[in-house]
């Protein structure tokens, strides 16, 4: 793939070179718009939602046919700190699941005709437990960038990024701490379904991953290095890739959005290209959202992570889309009003 | 038809007599719910979606196969008070976009893979100007409670009902103080998009109709037929039969929640088969929505009616459904936690 790196300080290049919206696409859009039989506005959020999504693609009057999900899942050393309510053993076994088509995450993309793929990565040698050390080396941070980039499919037209990884709830939180402040028990939550006992622990465990790596957690890419994860990395380098191929991103969970995060705080602007799929049940996504701007398609209490709340959310764009392109407009349909 | 009626009177025995969800399967639904690789409660509202759906369907693992988008089409005499910022000839225009597949309800409902029909109901003879008189006629009522009632298919598994009436936001306004109290101004909206003095003036045309009518309006299907319409008597009629089918419903905005409130009115639990679509701009539709103990699905500042909110909802529903037809179990897929 020639634009490929090799190394963070690649990365960083990519990020400093990011391509903006077709201005003249997202013109002839808002023009359209004003033209169809509707009152004005009265699509709400759809009508914005289409004439932005007409920018990235460059095309005034585009369909969402192409739509991609993947999955990256890894493993957290972390989880030595008793974080999880399921044992790390469950990541390989969800794994398992999305490859024979059983997990929610299956269903979801299939109902939005979307490609589905799920990228394990490296589950039998877990990130550092980074209360002690970092979680990754920056050969693999970069090997991480590397695997969600290298998912991203050419021909999409949409992308979905989820993830799987016991222990990742509190990876999110941490990463959301070093990015937006605060402190562990501000952005912990109950992830896969922890106890009042067991989120108090949570929160120690972030404030001590804040407290061992101190300073260095200023810079947002090397904040995703030692207190982030594989599957957090990954998410990143395909939400980054996308953005290179003009590739509209639907943002899923807390998890999802947190490894987002680092990228708009390492690059303004970063996640022009992105939306927010939903709002999930853990505290800190809302939170996180607000810090970013965004507002959440949806808002139905899920907390499973996957990519399953974005995934839902594709038909929501996809409506969207199909109504900006697919409808008369007040001279073709000859109603008063136009 | 063998369960249609031929006065108000056999109507409300059919409200009487409404069907209940089968217990059975909502048990067995419950069940395999806890079943499915996903910590307890993570999918949110969908999971209580998913087996409040199976059990109207009576089937523990059920599928939507078979939506159906039904809009109804009338006219206002109240439209000569000025209540609307487009002319009632709109309404003619926008059953022909609707018939040529142009307006935003028939792309949406492609979309959903939902059949479509469109039914105008006497739009060269609109109903009386409620100010001044009752909408309609007895027969009137119950000749627009059986065109609903008629346009339900028989074998779809999921039902959404649409509006398109210019001035109906006014008779939707007028119904909901009726049923649950208040004045014009706690009720009334910008609809297609109204100033602030045709706000001011459709209030008072509201206020008008509440005092002409005075304590007739204390019998919900009373009210529907004096300050209701056509298209608003005939969504109810629909939502009742698929009530009879044990059809579950999506609730557009605001004009068909108020149809479905005159429902609810006059049968309590006559809406337990229905779900919110989504909350319109319309200010109205939030407070209906909240006297009906309904939360909305989706939330995107929409106000176009057509049931477009409650077709872009479709597939959220479907989503659920898949999730909880089509998910392993725990047992199934081996991981730990089941």
């Amino acid at each position: 793939m020639p634009d490929q790196f090799n190394s963070l300080d690649a990365f960083r290049a990519r990020l400093e070179a990011l391509p903006q919206p077709d201005a003249e696409a997202v013109a002839a859009a808002k023009a359209r718009d004003a033209e169809l039989t509707k009152p004005p506005g009265a699509l709400g959020r759809l009508e914005a939602l289409a004439i932005w999504y007409a920018g990235w693609r460059g095309d005034a009057r585009p369909q969402i046919t192409a739509p991609q999900v993947a999955v990256f899942a890894g493993n957290h050393g972390v989880t030595a700190r008793g974080v999880s309510a399921f044992p790390p053993e469950v990541t390989a076994q969800m794994v398992a699941n999305f490859e024979g088509g059983g997990a929610a995450i299956n269903q979801l993309a299939a109902l939005a005709g979307a490609r589905f793929s799920v990228h394990p990565l490296d589950l039998d040698r877990p990130t550092a437990d980074f209360t002690q050390a970092p979680a990754m080396t920056e050969a693999e941070l970069v090997a991480a960038l590397s695997a969600g980039w290298v998912a991203v499919a050419a021909d999409a037209d949409l992308l979905v990024v989820g993830e799987m990884g016991i222990g990742n709830t509190t990876a999110a939180a941490a990463l959301a701490v070093a990015l937006h402040g605060g402190a562990g028990a501000d952005w912990v939550g109950r992830g896969t379904g922890l106890d009042d006992a067991a989120l108090g622990l949570k929160a120690q465990v972030v404030d001590a991953a804040l407290a061992h790596h101190g300073d260095a957690l200023a810079d947002p890419l090397e904040a995703l290095r030692r207190v982030g994860g594989r599957e957090l990395a990954a998410m990143a380098g395909a939400i980054a890739h996308a953005r290179v191929l003009r590739v509209p991103v639907i943002l899923d969970g807390f998890i999802c959005t947190a490894a987002a995060a680092a990228l708009a705080a390492a690059r303004a602007g970063a996640l022009d290209h992105a939306v927010a799929g939903h709002v999930s049940a853990e505290p800190g996504h809302a939170r996180l959202l607000e810090a970013l701007g965004k507002a959440p398609l949806l808002s139905l209490g899920m907390r499973l992570g996957e990519g399953t709340g974005a995934a839902l959310a594709i038909n929501v764009l996809r409506g969207a889309v199909a109504c900006h392109s697919g409808m008369a407009t007040f001279a073709e349909a000859r109603v008063a009003g136009g």
